[in-house]
């Protein structure tokens, strides 16, 4: 819709038709763990728009129940399927906005409508109506990866026994693992039964619920919840001859075109460029997926826009803790090969003597010449999610740890310490004499 | 104290000794609103170490009550006064921390010992002791700029009735009249008698307690708070020769080193360098102060740092609001002779479903070809502090306002919308064809 929305800004009298395969548009899929949770009451609240205003004041032929089931590149034809039949239309330009689909491991029994992925709002509206109705007192996870941790979060918030049950042998494997303990810990002590190492090996229905056996053992639980990643939704481009990369996701250049001429491609379903490895990354998340919906929609309209690429910036809340990243982890970095090392603080959220001040912990990654890598946060309160806002914005700048630490950032003792969390580090960092450890810098006075 | 411990860093054998005129040491002014406040219960909590942790552990010989009187650059020696006696010291370097001291105007009865400026702890300490006896039920605040406001929000907290009075039209003179009319608003629905325009002509003690002329009009009050600006406390070294600037502050290069040889200064009472605008410029913040006190310590002691400026980032907490700028303001910028233009948008502090959103003001100030030159925030919880700061980190890498709206900012919906108030604007920003006002881009689809 982001697309959809910006073609109709850069040229009034375009037809744009929408294929969507769900029966909803535009809606806050991130929001979904917080509907589960009942911290978001109605279902309604995640739409963004109702289908209405985008037909109404957009004027865009929004097809709802209407997949796409292959496109014709050489002809610009789309066919599609609806109430049942076999459609077609033909296209001058077409955006493909797919999404990202859940990887589902090839394990017997996954099929039971007692085992969900919460993909769409139409998966989550089912699986509450269990939880409102009581249905659900204990619950299994596969997968402890952002959205597995979310929905562990959602479910023991309505009160459900939660086990996940992780193949890897920590939480959250885009942390650098001493940053994921600490994820890993605040897990654990929410009551959550989390097992590290531990693969799901299958899943039958039993006249008690679901027997879900991971590593040898039967669990019986009432609900699976499968949040073991995400793949790019491209069968259908991919089968047209549009060109994949990483995450089986497509590749554009910075207009979001496709190799096939006339396609372009926006969402979830694209690998975009990583400003830092300079290579297509596949990173499903919503703000490039508007971003570069916006652009290809533009372009596809005959406007200009374009998209320099991602850093990679994420946050997650699990339980009371933030948790964000943005850039290369330091195991992310030198897999590129990269002379990285991490320099790791802890710092406070407020200042030390104003009440709510917490501990924030970052680890800086950084070549040890300086230049800055990436960075990782963990901590309580809302300002946790901002601060690696600071560090994503030096890394589009090209900065090194110097240029961290010479930051003019707010200070305010209600809203962080004299010396930020972030330049904490960032002088820490500095201070690091390769290939030495770095030397923790005495924390000055606040003034 | 940020410069005698840098020293101590660099020099384990260094003889450091600090003159202090007052009582303590390394104490965090900028929390003494929330002490009187009540919100923290001991003067003690404010110290950042206490004189023992300096003197044991740093082996810095830190003498209280000690002010420096006179310094003579040519023979290296400065006097102090202390114990009511003159004393005098040699030195090889000399580093000037003497911070700011606030402004008092020329008005009858400011002598009086209710009439208080808030800017040492032992000023504090005796205002509270007043608060806690229950001696203060009405209060006068003489000026409506941070210190101000920050006092008069502390004196309401504890169910003072106050009279806020500024001579200018408008609260906040260092945020653009848009912008200060969302403080007031915020001032006076918190039930503060501010009076706009108004100027205290004199202050005399009567039976009830204090009179105060303001336009005319006598108030009764308990106490009378002058918070009308602050000025570098200079005098000592001005007098020795050191060449000062705007608000009669130091100038120093980016070593710290002042016009005179041997002497160094940081902190509130120089002008350091405003990155924007390229010239000194007299913004006394905590984070400057103990950056500035860090490199002239260094320095001093032999070793190398420099300080490459300031773009004048703050933040202050007026009731419920987080009030932030950084960079220039518009009425900043066109007073530089730049051909600036503002962009307002107002976005949400976290997904619009998510409970707790709440609106986020911003004003981008750019130039009509882009480059970014300023922004300011207004709106309720911590994230909006932060904000500010992926700003200044943009105006410290030059950006435009087209680089900001390019930004991989983090998003998940209990922190941040999927198009953060910050993309928000710059979006805005880049669609504003000069000189027009900027059209507003419908927001984007949650995702």
């Amino acid at each position: 819709m982001s697309a959809a929305s910006a073609a109709r800004r850069v040229d009034p009298d375009l037809e744009i038709v929408v294929l969507e395969a769900g029966g909803h548009a535009a809606y806050g899929m991130c929001g979904l763990p917080y509907y589960l949770s009942g911290l978001i009451t109605r279902a309604e609240a995640l739409l963004a728009y109702p289908p209405e205003f985008f037909r109404d004041q957009r004027r865009i032929d929004l097809r709802l129940h209407a997949p796409a089931t292959r496109v014709e590149p050489g002809r610009r034809v789309v066919h599609y399927r609806t109430g049942g039949r076999e459609h077609w239309l033909s296209y001058r330009r077409l955006v493909v906005a797919a999404g990202g689909a859940p990887s589902t491991p090839p394990i017997p029994g996954l099929d039971d409508e007692r085992v969900f992925t919460v993909r769409t709002l139409e998966d989550a509206i089912r699986l509450r109506s269990l939880l409102d109705a009581g249905h659900v007192g204990r619950a299994l996870v596969v997968g402890a990866g952002y959205i597995g941790l979310e929905m562990a979060d959602a479910l023991a918030a309505r009160g459900v026994t939660v086990v996940v049950a992780e193949a890897l042998p920590g939480v959250m494997a885009n942390l650098d693992p001493p940053v994921a303990a600490l994820v890993e810990e605040e897990v654990r002590r929410n009551g959550v039964d989390l097992r590290l190492g531990a693969r799901l090996q299958g899943v039958r229905r039993t006249a008690d619920g679901l027997e879900a056996t991971v590593d040898g053992t039967a669990l019986t639980v009432d609900v699976v919840i499968v949040a073991a990643g995400v793949r790019a939704a491209t069968s259908v481009a991919a089968a047209a001859g549009a060109a994949t990369g990483p995450g089986g996701a497509l590749l554009v250049n910075d207009r979001m075109r496709t190799s096939l001429p006339g396609v372009y491609a926006a969402g979830d379903c694209i690998a975009p460029h990583h400003l830092l490895t300079g290579r297509p990354t596949f990173v499903p998340l919503g703000p490039a997926a508007n971003k570069t919906g916006r652009v290809a929609g533009t372009v596809a309209a005959g406007g200009d826009a374009s998209f320099p690429g991602i850093v990679g910036t994420a946050v997650v809340k699990v339980f009371d803790l933030a948790v964000a990243r943005t850039g290369l982890t330091l195991a992310e970095a030198l897999a590129e090969g990269l002379p990285a090392v991490a320099t790791d603080a802890v710092g406070r959220s407020r200042a030390k003597y104003y009440p709510g001040s917490e501990p924030v912990t970052v680890r800086l990654v950084h070549e040890i010449g300086g230049r800055l890598l990436g960075a990782q946060f963990v901590g309580r309160g809302e300002g946790v999610a901002k601060r690696v806002d600071v560090v994503a914005v030096a890394l589009q700048a090209g900065f090194d740890v110097a240029d961290l630490a010479d930051l003019d950032l707010s200070y305010a003792p209600p809203y962080a310490p004299v010396y930020e969390p972030v330049l904490l580090a960032a002088n820490a960092a500095v201070a690091a004499t390769p290939p030495a450890v770095a030397t923790p810098v005495p924390e000055a006075a606040e003034v």
